[in-house]
C-alpha cells in the first residue's frame, strides 16, 4: 500500500508517527495513508521562501505562463490514469473526474496564455499612468510578486483542480507555492503534484506539496507570505484567527460556505426553462452535489411550482446511485464517513423547515457495492413551507446531493430579499427573459456575490453551468463564503503581488519599468 | 467651554459620563470637552446603514461626485477659522495647518472629479467583457456599494485630511460613512464635519461623526461593513482581532507604522542632492514629524556622509521651535503629553544604535510659551553606527522631528537590504541620476512599500514632497504599514464596493449595466 510522500526542500520526504488512511468512499478499501509528521514546516517554508521565490521573480511572465503550459501537459498526458484514480478514491464517476482533471489542466493552460499575453516583462502595470502636476509629474501604479510563499490548503472536493488553479495565479504572479491538500482524497492531488515535479518543470523551491495535516504550518508564516484556503467557514475564520497570521497581518483569502441560488424569473422562455432544470439536475448529481458552487436553493414563481416540482422529480428519478466504477452509475458516494453523517445531519436540520418531494432521507440503495459498505447519501429534493421563513435553508449548506425549492410570489423585491437571506455566496443563477426584472435583480443581488450567471433564451442551450469556474472570471464571494477574490485572470494575481504606486519624472519611470 | 457632540441618527447628541479634555498642545489650556458615552453605537450603525445607504446608492457617480465638490467648498470657505483651530489644539504651525486643510479640501475635489468622470451611472465596471466561448457568452466584472457602513477611525495628526480622504472615496463608492476622529485634536475634525453638516449638503444617514472614544461601536458591525483604521500597528491588530470582526470576516484596512526612508544614490546631480536635502528638512520639521509618511531613515552614501550632515545640520539649525501661535515659530509641540513621553522613550531606544548629531535629547527651549508648559520635544538628527545593524531604528517609529542618517557603502544591494530591515512602509524616496541603479532600486524595495517616490535633476525643483499623499496614488503599505490600500483614484474606492463578475449573454448583460 502506498504511503503519500511530502515534496519539500526539493526533495520526497517521509512523515513520520501515525498516518491518515485514504479509502475508496464507495468500498472502504484503504489506498493508502499519508502523514505530514515531523517533515520539518519551517525549513520547507524557508527553502520555498529563499530558493524558489528568486528563481521564479527572475523569469517573465512569458516565462512563467511556459512553466505552466507545461504542468497542464504533464497532467493532461496521464489523463486517463488519473480518472481511475479520482474514481477509486473520490467516490467520482468518470463524468465527475474529467470535471476536475479537465479543470485542472483547462486553468494552468489559461493562465500560461495570460502568461504570454502580458510578454517579456516581471512588471504588472496596473492602470494607466496618473497625470501629478504638468505632464512631466507623474505616478505609474505597478505590481510586483510578494517576497513569500503562497501557502494553499486545499478541499476534499477537487483534487486536481483545486491546487491547481491556486497554483496557476500565484506561479504567474512570481510566487513559490506550498500545496497542502485535503487528505481523504490526497490520491489524485498528490499524482498530479508528482507528475509536475518528475517532469522537472519548475525551478527548485518553486513548488511545494504538503501530504497529511497542516500540523504547525501557520505558526510558520509572515507578512510575505499569503495564505489561501478552500473550505468550510468556521475552519477559514481559524486560520484568520491565528496569533500568527493576525500577528504579521497575513494576507488570507478564504473561500468558503455558499448557498447557492438558482432564480427562475417569470415569463420565461421554454429553452430558459429547460436550461434552468438542466442546471438544478446537474448540481444535485455531479460530483454528489459535493461543489461549493452547486445549487442549493432554487427559488420558483409560486405559480410555476407543480410544473418545476413535477419535471424535477421525473429526472431524479432517472439517477442510478452506487458505485461509480460501473458505466450505470450516475452519482457516486460522498468522500467520506464524516461527509456521510453531516449530509444526514444538515437534511434533518433543512427538514425542520422543509418537506420532501423526492428521495428518502433514510434511505439509498447504491448499486454494485457490498451491503452496508461506502459513504452512500441519498438524492433528496426539498421544498420550503414558507420560503423567507425557512432559516435552515438559509444558514445551512449541505454539501450533498440536496436542494431545496423556494416557492415565491414571482417579484424581483422577494426573489431578491430571499437570496440575500443566504447571507453571500459565491453565485447565483438567474434565468428569464424580461429584461427590465433581469436588469434589477442584477442591482439587488449583485453585492451578496462573487459571481452572476444570467440565462436567457438566446443562449440558454449554450450557457456554460454555474459550477464551471471559468479562470476568465472571479470565484470567491462575501460574508457566508469568506469574501475572498480568486482567478478572474489578471485579478487572481493580485493577491500574491504587492501594488505600488511609483512617482516622479513620468517619461523616466516608463524607461525605469520598461 | 465646548462640549463637542457627535452627529448620530441625523441629529447632534451628547455623550455622557465624563469627558476627555482637549487642550491646547502649546499651552496646555483646555479647550473642549468629548465623550460619546451612551449614544448608542448599534442604532447609530444601523440608521447608517438602513437610511444613509440606500440614498447614496440611489445616487449615481456623478450626482456623488458633486455632493463632494459641495462638501469641499463647504470647507473651505471657512479655512482661515479653521486654521486657527488647527493652530490652537493641534500644536499646528500656520503652513501645517494649512497643509491639513488645504489636503482635505483638495481630496474631496479630486473625488469630486472622479465622480464626474464616471458618469451617469450607479455600475462601476471592471476591465472589458471577457469572452467565454465564442463572440455571445462572455463575462463582465463590476463593482457596487457594500450594504453597510464605513466606519472610519482616524489618527490625531490630519485631523481635516484624515477623514476627508476616508470619506471622499467611500461616498462615492455608495457607502455612508461613520467616522470617528482621534479625541485629542477632534475640534477641527468636528467643526469640518459641523460645517458639512450645516450645509445640509448630504442625504441624511449618509454621514455620522462620532466624537470621543470608539466605545463598543465595533461589536455591532458585520460583513457589509467596512472598518479603516489609521493608528498605530498595536491598535489595527487589536481591531484586526475583534471577535466580531473575525467572526463575520469584516473588511478591515490598516494604515499604521512606518519607518519611511529616503536613499540618496550616488551620483546625484546638485539639484537631486538640494531636493534630498530639503524634503529631508521638511520632513523632519513639518507637522513636528508627525506624518505617518514622514522620512524616519536617511540613507546616505558613506562618502557622502560628512556633506550630508554638515548640511543637515546647518538646515536644522535655523528652525525656531515655539507657540504656533507666532509667526516667526516653524515648529510647535507634539499634539499630547503621551505623544511627547512616546518620543522621549523612542529617542532613548534608537540612541542604543545611533549617536546625536544635531539638537539635545534632553533639551528644547521653545518660544512664546510659559516656561514648563506644553508638549515640546527637540529636533533631533541621530547617525548610526553601523546602519544594517542598528535595529531600533529600523523597528522603532519616533513620531515626532527624529531622523537618523543611515551610512552605506553606495551601492543598490545594501540600500534595498537597509530599506527592507523596516519590515514594510508606506512610501521610500529615491534621489538619483543613474537609471541602471534607479531602475534596480525600484524592482528590489517596491514590495515593501505602497508608493515610491524617485526624484532626479530634470524635476527635482518641482518633485512633490513623499509626504503629499495625492488622491490619485495609493496610499498604503505592507507588513509593518498594515497592508491597507486607500486612495488611488478609483482604486481606493474598492475597498467599500463587492467585484461580481456578470455571465451569460454578452449583449443581453452590456444592455442590463447600461
Amino acid at each position: 500500500m502506498q504511503t503519500l510522500k511530502s515534496f519539500v526542500r526539493g526533495e520526497w520526504v517521509a512523515g513520520s508517527g501515525s498516518p491518515a488512511e485514504l479509502v475508496n468512499p464507495a468500498t472502504e478499501e484503504v489506498l493508502a495513508t499519508a502523514t505530514s509528521a515531523g517533515i520539518g514546516m519551517a525549513s520547507a517554508l524557508s527553502f520555498a521562501r529563499d530558493v524558489g521565490g528568486p528563481a521564479l521573480r527572475r523569469l517573465t511572465f512569458a516565462e512563467r505562463g511556459e512553466l505552466l503550459s507545461k504542468m497542464s501537459h504533464a497532467v493532461h498526458e496521464q489523463r486517463e490514469a488519473l480518472i481511475e484514480l479520482a474514481i477509486a478514491n473520490g467516490g467520482n464517476t468518470r463524468s465527475d473526474a474529467k470535471f476536475d482533471i479537465d479543470g485542472a489542466t483547462a486553468t494552468l493552460m489559461a493562465y500560461a496564455d495570460l502568461g504570454k499575453e502580458l510578454g517579456d516583462t516581471r512588471f504588472l502595470l496596473d492602470g494607466a499612468p496618473a497625470e501629478l502636476s504638468g505632464p512631466r509629474l507623474s505616478g505609474q501604479h505597478l505590481r510586483l510578486p510578494r517576497h513569500g510563499v503562497a501557502v494553499h490548503i486545499g478541499a476534499f472536493n477537487f483534487p486536481a483542480w483545486g491546487w491547481a488553479e491556486k497554483a496557476a495565479c500565484a506561479l504567474l504572479a512570481g510566487m513559490p507555492v506550498l500545496t497542502k491538500p485535503a487528505t481523504a482524497t490526497a490520491l489524485l492531488a498528490h499524482r498530479t503534484a508528482q507528475l509536475v515535479v518528475e517532469a522537472q518543470i519548475l525551478p527548485a523551491g518553486a513548488f511545494s506539496l504538503l501530504c497529511g495535516s497542516a500540523g504547525d504550518l501557520l505558526d510558520h508564516v509572515g507578512w510575505h507570505d499569503v495564505v489561501a484556503f478552500t473550505g468550510g467557514s468556521s475552519t477559514g475564520r481559524t486560520i484568520r484567527s491565528g496569533e500568527r497570521v493576525l500577528r504579521e497581518g497575513v494576507r488570507v483569502n478564504v473561500e468558503a460556505d455558499s448557498l447557492n441560488a438558482a432564480v427562475l424569473l417569470p415569463g420565461a422562455d421554454d429553452s430558459t426553462f429547460a436550461a434552468f432544470l438542466r442546471d438544478v439536475e446537474r448540481d444535485m448529481v455531479q460530483k454528489t452535489g459535493q461543489k461549493c458552487t452547486a445549487i442549493r436553493r432554487v427559488l420558483v414563481p409560486a405559480s410555476e411550482l407543480s410544473r418545476v416540482r413535477d419535471a424535477l422529480c421525473e429526472r431524479l428519478a432517472g439517477v442510478t446511485i452506487g458505485n461509480p466504477a460501473l458505466p450505470e452509475v450516475r452519482m457516486g458516494p460522498v468522500a467520506t464517513r464524516t461527509q456521510q453523517r453531516d449530509v444526514g445531519a444538515g437534511v434533518s436540520a433543512l427538514l425542520a423547515d422543509a418537506q420532501v418531494v423526492f428521495g428518502d432521507p433514510e434511505l439509498v440503495r447504491p448499486v454494485g457495492v457490498a451491503e452496508g459498505k461506502g459513504f452512500f447519501v441519498p438524492l433528496l429534493l426539498l421544498e420550503a413551507r414558507d420560503a423567507m421563513a425557512a432559516r435552515a435553508v438559509h444558514s445551512h449548506e449541505v454539501f450533498g446531493p440536496v436542494a431545496t425549492l423556494l416557492p415565491y410570489d414571482g417579484t424581483v423585491e422577494q426573489a431578491s430579499a430571499i437570496v440575500r437571506a443566504g447571507d453571500g455566496g459565491l453565485v447565483t443563477t438567474i434565468y428569464g427573459d424580461e429584461r427590465d426584472e433581469l436588469a434589477q435583480l442584477v442591482e439587488a443581488i449583485a453585492p451578496w456575490h462573487g459571481r452572476l450567471v444570467v440565462v436567457d433564451k438566446r443562449i440558454a442551450d449554450k450557457s456554460l453551468p454555474p459550477g464551471t469556474v471559468m479562470p476568465q472570471l472571479l470565484h470567491g464571494g462575501p460574508g457566508r463564503s469568506g469574501g475572498g477574490e480568486e482567478l478572474g485572470g489578471v485579478r487572481g494575481m493580485a493577491l500574491y503581488q504587492q501594488r505600488t504606486a511609483v512617482q516622479g519624472n513620468g517619461p523616466l519611470i516608463s524607461k525605469l519599468l520598461a
